[in-house]
């Protein structure tokens, strides 16, 4: 089932780009758990398309509105859902992928998948504005989660070649996540995230875009908490990152570089530190091992490739006529979704945390 | 639930390094298939321990008993069960680990979450002797798969430091995938693969050991398969591919990589060829749109990091006096798990798309 | 996941009796489904509440707006969402029982499960009117089926002690299944379903409650719907049937009767039939054997025991004063609900069947 | 997945009836949990055939082999698998029904199913042999919920006509449970049970077969156990009961017979006991209330039709020349298969609640 995720915390999305509404059912929530609405539309903004240099011109407040599952501010056991509006949806920009479907994009996959049947307008049920009902319940699961002991947060690792700096992986603690979470541009080096936001503008003009990498960070998550082989944290947590749109790989700890060192670089020693803990010296594993937390910081990328949508004009094909042709893909788009998926990727995390941690 | 994977056919996997036996259960598959368990156990041979370099000195045929499912040769709609003996156990090798963690497995965390009861010995249920039942039921499903026209195959991309060729991402065909599974060390290129093989005899003649990347490979895989959000073709085979220990990273087409592109250079345009099929000029996508086959080759690279039992004196802690202390992993141990982890790659690729396809 | 049902046609309901609204996500639809708002909304108001003698006098439209889902009036390969609000509620009239528990309701349970967090009002989720997005996706699911020549129909089978004549087990049709779902009363035998309503109102009077039993007919069941063991038939229709608040019991053909048969009596015996088709002369089996579908019209029996709201006096507890108290129950309740319940049974049913048949 | 249950603890069962061997594999028992293999050998030769009058002539004494899952004894968070072998199968009894399905048998419903590719021989998959490892699977979750504080025990309440007595729905306790499994042929009035011996073998004499019913109880399942709407005890517990072959019907508490009593005579009220723990007066509700535990005695009643398998002739068809036929079954089989299926009963009671639980 496609769009539900979890075992613990069933997440059950629904909507398309164009349709009346998107939207969210959470199952599974503990009850009696407060959930401050306001601090979820704060978190949803940072996702939301506003007016910055790097962000599409669909301007929509993401307004979730709670229909079921809260008694007065508070979980009552049964499913929350909430819906968002589709406020702003201009359908006529997507009449011509109707037949000519956008490189990499899903149109032309989803065409042959649904013959047809699907909705094409905006992408569908393919749209990255889906990510907004994962916002919405990873917001709710944040708020769970830091009651025990878990905070989360991410900042842009790359965006085209700029790279930012690297949380410690040894040393990150909740101040230094919620410092990030909290700023405009989600950096740790905010000369690098000029040097991007100047990138960002510089490609825009040349009706090009840009991808990216996102470090995700948890702390506090208790020694013991994923399961081996199917349900490590590993799976779960990739299998929940791959759900946001142009996400092409997600690697933990030192992922791929910890492939090029040696047994004696990458293992992480163990020692107990002055209070007694069990902590490791070096933290390549990314808090992680055998599928299970060790305690350290949980670290993951995320590779983002770059929007699809360009204005520049590329070859596609006519689907009604079998021939080759050339599209010019109009629209509101974002030249890159990096900055905006900051969120998405610590909502993935905290969504799959929770449903391993309840 | 950890040890099972998937909806429509359902593997569920037990057993420990040093139980009895391991195995494999898998239900779903469609009936009247003909399994030919000689090629079964041609596979699984790929993976098993064997008297080479690269490899543990643990020596075990791996042979499959199947002990129900099939009737003359073909599935009948029963699940299908196969049992494999655990015959070459030297539990006393592990007698140190009872306290003393190694550092970078799964001992630590394992502990805490089993509370101490949890078998120590050969690591448990966290062995990589785990992956000869994967094999088993990846056998079985590319037996399938192949009568589907689906082809899969794997080579060695890395290890440390040495690249070797990598599938052309637009051309590649059954026949180099074929071809390369057939090979004792699987890479494209026989002489890099003599380099790798010199690598890693040098390293673990220094007590060390190595990691690398895997590069998989499906052709034929129909246009469609996969579905959005979570279930599609990047979630389900990450969430396989991180049941094989000392997996760190997954990454579809150009991954991480694409982070770096323009979206000009990124995106893979359509065009009808010859046979007025529709095709992508480059493969950046890796087969993969919105979770859905485009039909092009599908493409997954596997992280490795190097195997953490290694000779050497490390760091580490004794759990029951609760000081920190040293441990020499003795035991016998691959300086490198990546050539054996080619088959395990195929097998959990295998199993996710058959799971997608039936 | 307790308000999820389904492997392939997954259903996620939501909300609570006095919540803003209530609805249902329906994900796993085959795409280019074309499905009748009209005709929905037809099957949700035999369920909904009116103003008969038998029925609660909460006054609720219960029209359900889909949100997304539907593109043109046909299901699009997204999630397709209903909203139905919640108009008419009475808060006040549930104040007592936030302390005094309902004899035989799920009030104390529930206080007890969600730590006094649920939402006591109307019974919070666990009111009967969670059956409206039920129903509302049994109406979807019906039409589908329909096209794949399934026709669904129940009635009433017994109220009290009184009832009705039963389907033939043999030879019922489409025509009759269709004719008894239109009818205002749900009965075969419109006399006998006279009688059952002078019951209601006689017992209505006497500020007491009756139950009944409601017969479900399936006809055009493909031979092979059903798998072995934990996913028969049987297995998933009554774990469909007993979500309705006040189920206690479901059989399937002879059911509990035919544990007082003889083999020679219960068997059915096969032969071809004049078209060649295999038939069973009797159908003791209702359909189901093995829990997979014999191609013979599929009955199931479903006992609802008496609505639990009653307007007399009871003894209960207080939750806070810890000691025992009495109840008089206000507010609008069915002195019997089976007759509404009727659509709900099948509703359940067509889910059920399309989850299997997709 | 059909040979799969539970969402906490899974049971993967496999096996046909002539395979070599059947088993079943337990993945999510809690670690450290001690498994006395001998008593759970005693639970499962209550099913096992024997040499008594109402059983079938096979004898195989079912010894289950652990081959993983259990350290020292003790659960050690690894799946637990065990293998039972077959060794007594008579393949040449089922000859004929490769042609001739037999009335009220699985037959020719897997022979379209399967495509005629499953294992006739003994029902194959469909066999009542399957229930072997279902008992293992109770007996080990058994010993764990009585620490919990959970006791199961079942009786034959009826066999044709002849009814035993009931427990009392209020004062039953763990010593009337255990006491009951004890005996030899489960009644708890043993004059009764004599006349249902008696019964049986006049019966078998008529080359006929008996159905009948099973009450199968719990007692001290906490307050609270059970979710809402489709994860409720008695969906939950229906699903796993419907999977004994032969099961028609299950209803909970008064069942079907609440269908006719008013809701004053049906409600069970609430008060404080002298040790200040709620209970309700009467236990119509059969321990649950909105599909949660209200700790009362758990109820359940599971009716089984008669053994299909019946010496004398009957019609039927033949397959290959598509014409109708009779058959006449010979082979081993139990003119009633309810004594042997009490602690199947127990069995998937057990299951599904150590699920609920954990």
């Amino acid at each position: 089932m496609s769009f539900n995720f979890g075992e613990n915390i069933k997440i059950s999305l629904f909507g398309q780009s164009h349709s009346e509404a998107i939207g969210v059912v959470i199952d599974g929530l503990p009850p009696g758990e407060e959930i401050d609405l306001e601090r979820v539309q704060r978190f949803m903004a940072r996702r939301a398309p506003g007016n910055k240099v790097f962000s599409t011109a669909r301007r929509e407040t993401d307004e979730a509105k709670v229909i079921c599952g809260l008694l007065e501010g508070k979980t009552c056991g049964s499913p929350l859902c909430a819906v968002i509006k589709n406020t702003d949806c201009k359908p006529g920009d997507y009449a011509a992928i109707l037949d000519v479907p956008r490189p990499s994009h899903a149109d032309y996959c989803a065409h042959i998948k649904y013959k047809g049947a699907n909705d094409i307008r905006g992408g569908g049920h393919f749209s990255g504005r889906l990510t907004a009902p994962i916002c919405f319940a990873g917001a709710v699961c944040l708020q769970i989660l830091e009651r025990l002991g878990v905070f989360i947060g991410a900042h842009i690792q790359s965006i085209g070649e700029i790279e930012d700096r690297r949380f410690d992986p040894v040393t990150v603690d909740a101040t230094q996540l919620t410092t990030v979470t909290k700023k405009a541009f989600a950096v740790l080096d905010d000369e690098l995230g000029q040097h991007m936001v100047d990138l960002i503008e510089m490609v825009k003009g040349q009706s090009d875009s840009l991808g990216g990498v996102i470090e995700c960070c948890a702390i506090g998550v208790p020694v013991g908490v994923g399961e081996p082989m199917f349900s490590g944290l590993e799976n779960r947590l990739a299998a929940a990152a791959f759900a946001i749109p142009a996400v092409k790989g997600v690697e933990f700890g030192a992922g791929f570089a910890s492939a090029k060192l040696r047994g004696s670089q990458n293992n992480d020693e163990f020692y107990y530190d002055h209070k007694g803990q069990v902590k490791t010296k070096t933290n390549h594993h990314g808090g992680i091992l055998g599928g299970i937390a060790s305690g350290m910081p949980l670290l993951m990328n995320v590779a983002f490739k770059p929007t699809p949508s360009i204005a520049m004009q590329q070859n596609s094909i006519s689907l009604s006529k079998k021939t080759n042709t050339t599209i010019s893909i109009k629209g509101r788009h974002d030249p890159c979704i990096v900055p905006r998926a900051v969120p998405c990727v610590e909502a993935t995390m905290a969504i799959s945390l929770l449903d391993l941690m309840v």
